[in-house]
């Protein structure tokens, strides 16, 4: 049993085997989106105050907060973005970039015990993102990669997450603080890519013994209906044993899945969550329902 | 791998470890419909006319045909109805009956090779079913419980599965021709039902070498949402190699459900069954979607 624990000053997420799903809500990135871009390099944070407080309300567990805009003090807007948020939320944070200096300037201002999205397998880049990780005592996405890029073969990336794995313990970061990313391939271009997914988190789970996420979104690229097949991709990953993912919660779909696979792992216990949810509005008071569901139940037990 | 061939005169279907899902529609029903069974009973199948093009429309690969109707002559309307749907449609048919003598009066009108719907371990049911099933060279659901009722032993449970498997085989009836049931209980009412599910799917698979089946909405008995929760459901069940259900096709959900964990599976090649359900009317000519999807395909294969 592997508990990664996130949290911001004054609230802890926890990542692990036997709980439910964790959502990293992935909407405060500028990448593909200009407006947010613009708005973001010219020091407007309106629209990243809205999608920080749409995706708690959506159900996010952890915004991942991304501030890679070209040409753009990248170190100080994401700094700056991530103060913002977390005097919005108590939500824990990702502090996500592929630039060191960002990253540091992120975690230097950060309040609790951050997510660092990401290191990969490249040497240079273990080098200076898991001193960074150990030093602010943060947590970090492990991406499957390395500087031959991203192999087909699960194999392969099984063991660079391995290599990241065993890197961080010699600086010093328990594995519990590793999140790796197995890298899920575009199905439309890989009909495999399911399969291979599910065999590699469940050894990552098994093996390895650390927590998984991914950017779900991407087994999706270039089919129809994405949301329908990103639901499909969620609950069966859900089932091969991955704990989180970074994706958006203001699909209802998504947060459907999840939380449908969360009854069916066993963690949602009483479907709750499920009830609190979907219950329809013009059913029955709260008090007879429930004290039918735990009639049902004592039956089913005894 | 195991192939269990349903056939009607002209059409077969297979039911396999390496195939997409098998929906089994299960409206011809009558069991909670009371309309259904009045007109039934009345020698009115209009309605069993339009269930059954309706859900053979939706997508049902098999169609199971019930008429349990209390106090009603049920082998002749039984065989009524199934000779009315096979002049309506090639959709191979699953003969539903918990009498015997339907069952027989189904078989002798029914051309090609159905599948029965169902045996159960307990003695007598095995006694009077198997020769049938032999006699008629039929395919049928085994159900594992036996004279005890349902355990809630997934254990118990998969040794009834092994008893009908072995049963069968004695009576010179292959175990590619016994497809079991593993019974599905509420998860509203036992939190575990899930992951028993997944567990014991997996077993009969692994060990048994059957193919399987289910009546996949029990699953969310008494919960709200239940379209959402039986999504969960079967894809995860399909993750864990589950084979076929007895479902209705006519959910969107569902069948959505089951297209996109036969894409994750990689049972529906360069997901053609998906782009052809999903996509946008709107969106560009076939030719030029096809050729782009074609050059991605050659890139992650290159």
């Amino acid at each position: 049993m592997t508990d990664t624990v996130i949290s911001s000053a004054t609230k802890e997420v926890v990542i692990g085997f036997d709980r439910p799903f964790v959502i990293i809500g992935e909407r405060i990135n500028p990448t593909g989106r200009k407006l947010l871009a613009a708005e973001m390099a010219a020091g407007d944070y309106s629209r990243v105050e809205r999608d920080a407080l749409a995706q708690v309300e959506a159900g996010a567990h952890i915004l991942d907060v991304n501030a890679g805009i070209p040409l753009a003090d990248e170190p100080r807007i994401l700094a700056e973005a991530i103060q913002l948020v977390q005097s919005l939320t108590d939500t824990p944070l990702s502090i996500d970039s592929s630039i060191v200096e960002a990253l540091e300037s992120g975690l230097s201002v950060y309040k609790g015990k951050p997510l660092v999205n990401s290191v990969t397998g490249e040497e240079e880049r273990l080098e200076v993102v898991l001193p960074l990780i150990k030093k602010y005592g943060a947590a970090v996405v492990a991406i499957s990669n390395d500087e031959t890029g991203i192999s087909e073969d699960p194999d392969e990336r099984f063991k660079v997450a391995r290599k990241i794995v065993e890197r961080a313990e010699d600086y010093g970061i328990p594995r519990c603080d590793v999140i790796v990313d197995p890298l899920v391939m575009p199905i439309g271009a890989m009909n495999s890519a399911g399969v291979q997914v599910m065999r590699l988190v469940r050894r990552l789970r098994d093996e390895l013994k650390v927590n998984t996420t991914c950017g779900a979104s991407n087994v999706s690229f270039g089919l129809p209906n994405r949301n329908g097949m990103n639901a499909a991709f969620l609950t069966m990953a859900i089932a091969s044993g991955m704990t989180s993912a970074i994706t958006s919660p203001l699909h209802a779909e998504t947060m459907q899945a999840v939380l449908g696979a969360d009854v069916m792992m066993g963690h949602d216990r009483d479907c709750t969550r499920w009830i609190r949810r979907y219950r329809e509005p013009a059913a029955e008071g709260e008090g007879g329902a429930r004290e039918r569901r735990g009639a049902r139940r004592r039956r089913a037990r005894a």
